[in-house]
């Protein structure tokens, strides 16, 4: 079912069962999977795969327990050229995934997002609103990004990793903050990152650690509570 | 795809290339997503919204290593009024949603679970068999809430926390029982229970923590082991 | 879209909006849920029952950071006898699943993978890429099986699991290796493993742990890092 108001560009392949809702922008050499869902007011570049069963432009919901309503005046989602969505992802609207980008499948990428150039969500992975990452980043399977988080160019995030923004758990202010990771810190494995924890340029938390509190640059940390070794 | 059998309401929006079996009933003013499936016997309540690529009422099915068995006569999936249930998600039959739960995309509920009212399951996070939440809980993005857990009114359950029922891991005996959270207690991100622990009211386990005993009600717990502070 | 290349054989139930694609071969008297998308080549054995919304075959993909590039000529998926596999699934060419085997709901499994006899994969866990599994495994909800590791039969891995195989994360020599897992060792949920770490015959690595170090057989370790107990 493709809106007749939607605009789709040459050489474009669209699978089975495909739903493209009203002013979708489609440039050319895209590949579209089947039963994929593309929202209202999705932009999609040139040479961009989208896998099958995914949704992309999803507008948020809520219920009345949460803090975040359900914001009117999104922008549109805007994927640029030659990124790759995965199968059975979820992708809201006002991200903008920048040229190059691969998301994995069953991922799923909240609004007011922004993902620089060539970098990589793995599959399962989350990312929550509010977030930038930078350029080059690897976020790998299964990680979860809180929002309000900052993650500069080229920062390495192994699998499982979790963070937080909320050190009041749902019931203190509503100054979230997320933690902020350096331009080319890694994280090891199944970490565990506290609510605005900063990860210094370069430094490394090894896998399983918990941190509580800043990394310095170049340093390495590990344990819980992380501490730094030599 | 509508067996003739569905009972559907007014002003009920449907999407495209939707499943909803036989004897499925549907309250007016619901709407529908693309490419849902709703499988046979399941109700739906006024005003809920299901979201794209979900499967609502899905039967349990095992093969022959594992121990529960696929259950004949289970009751329909029941979701009330004002439920929300986001994108890519699967729920089994014999759940009941109550009024104004949120269901994150991506998460799976199966069978033999109660979720009360205004309750939040995160994206990705998964309620296994046989548990019951109460109202007004938070189980945020990516948990995984085993079987045979109680989880009281008010509790927070950060992202990422993992908990177990089953301390011989499939070896011991099968009197199986997951984590006791009463009521209002909150839980870290990445934190770990043990099966059958409990944590008392309004205690805080902090995020990373493996908790191996009992947590009294309005204590702190941190660490690996967790140990109780000040 | 069933493509008529496809040999579909008898009593084969196939659900509404589904898409086979060129040379798919199925058996007799297995059952095809709703909306699933099954990539040419695959080749499926007799009573296996395939959830809804599942992606099967899908060949990889790959942005130019990322070290696998796509590769040409895999073998076809092949998916034997009285296999379940869940909804919203995705399973990659040139995986072998052995009769019996048990897929959950929102799971991945990466190419070059093999599943041995009644093995069970739990939901929204995630295999990697040439990763060889033995029979009889369970792999607990949302586990991390990283690419290149060795799980041999009747391991037992709890939930939310996380293992690595890149000890230099990304900015190292690219020989990778995963962890081993021997013959009837278990692990408890929410541990993390090192890259290419043994985990010893029959060992238990207690929840929470952290294993940075070889574990003999019949042992039991704990803790982060981890220490093997009396």
């Amino acid at each position: 079912m493709i809106d007749p108001t939607a605009k789709i560009g040459e050489s474009v392949s669209i699978g089975e069962y495909v739903v493209i809702e009203e002013n979708v922008i489609i440039a050319d050499h895209v590949t579209i999977g089947h039963h994929v869902v593309i929202k209202k007011d999705t932009i999609i570049g040139q040479y961009t795969q989208i896998g099958d069963l995914s949704v992309l432009g999803k507008p948020p919901s809520s219920n009345k327990k949460m803090r975040r309503k359900t914001e009117k005046d999104l922008e549109p989602l805007i994927i640029r050229d030659h990124v790759i969505v995965g199968c059975n992802s979820v992708i809201y609207r006002e991200v903008k995934l920048d040229t190059g980008v691969f998301i994995g499948d069953l991922a799923s990428i909240r609004e007011k997002v922004i993902i620089g150039e060539d970098s990589i969500i793995g599959r399962n992975a989350i990312v929550e609103t509010n977030t930038k990452i930078g350029k080059r980043v690897t976020i790998q399977t299964g990680s979860y990004i809180t929002a309000d988080m900052i993650i500069e160019d080229e920062v390495f995030i192994g699998p499982c990793c979790s963070s937080s923004n909320d050190k009041y758990m749902g019931k203190g202010n509503f100054m979230h903050q997320g933690p902020v990771i350096k331009r080319g810190a890694k994280i090891g494995n199944n970490a565990t990152l506290l609510p605005a924890v900063i990860i210094g340029e370069n430094a490394i938390v090894g896998a399983g650690s918990v941190i509580t509190k800043d990394v310095p640059a170049n340093k390495t940390i590990v344990g819980n509570p992380g501490r730094i070794i030599k």
